[in-house]
């Protein structure tokens, strides 16, 4: 069965994209640790990142980098941490995290945003690129 | 001053060491979150990931990844989660991490363990690099 994250890529999901290349997505997490969270996937769906082949490997953490310069322009925060996770969706996905503090880090407190807002914010990070 | 990670570059303080090449050092967290818990840095001091040369900042990036396929062969877990913070020490590094389960990614729960085994631990991970 397709991953929700494939459903995504494939337009059967709505997303608040942020950036889209021909081999990779970023959107916002709508369940954010902290405001302006954002997901970079490939659109290959993957489980592990580390069996991504190298060169998709490489194009998505280059994708990545460029999301994070963007979303650290977007999002007023002391850094942007990254985290890899993926025991949920088994489609390889790294999380952008506009950090305020250690806590937006650990995947505990969430923040509640609207639609209209996290569509405004999509737009703002998109902006940036 | 030196980051406390140049100070491991140099051999000023010791560290578990699990994989060295010119540009790059992995080493055991000595404080980890799970057993196996491991740090990748650049020997470059550069703060913030996003600000080291793409260059660097793929070599780190491909470092990382023969780290966590040695480490996921050597500490039975999952799969390998990877954090980027540093709020703490300003030195990028890469956390990679044998995951159980979501705590493990949380860096609340930590695991005490022995120097001889930390030293078992780093020579078993280099074992399979």
């Amino acid at each position: 069965m397709a991953s929700i994250f494939t459903k995504i890529v494939n337009g059967e999901i709505p997303c608040y994209k942020v950036a889209e290349t021909e081999d990779f997505l970023a959107f916002l997490d709508v369940n954010p640790n902290a405001k302006g969270h954002t997901l970079c996937i490939p659109k290959q769906e993957v489980d592990n990142i580390f069996d991504l082949d190298e060169t998709t490997y490489h194009g998505l953490l280059a994708f990545s980098r460029a999301v994070a310069i963007a979303l650290k322009k977007a999002v007023p925060c002391l850094r942007i941490g990254v985290s890899v996770i993926g025991l949920e969706v088994p489609h390889a996905h790294v999380h952008l995290i506009p950090l305020q503090s250690m806590e937006d880090a650990r995947f505990i407190q969430k923040v509640s945003m609207s639609n209209e807002a996290l569509q405004a914010l999509a737009n703002a990070i998109q902006a940036e690129l």
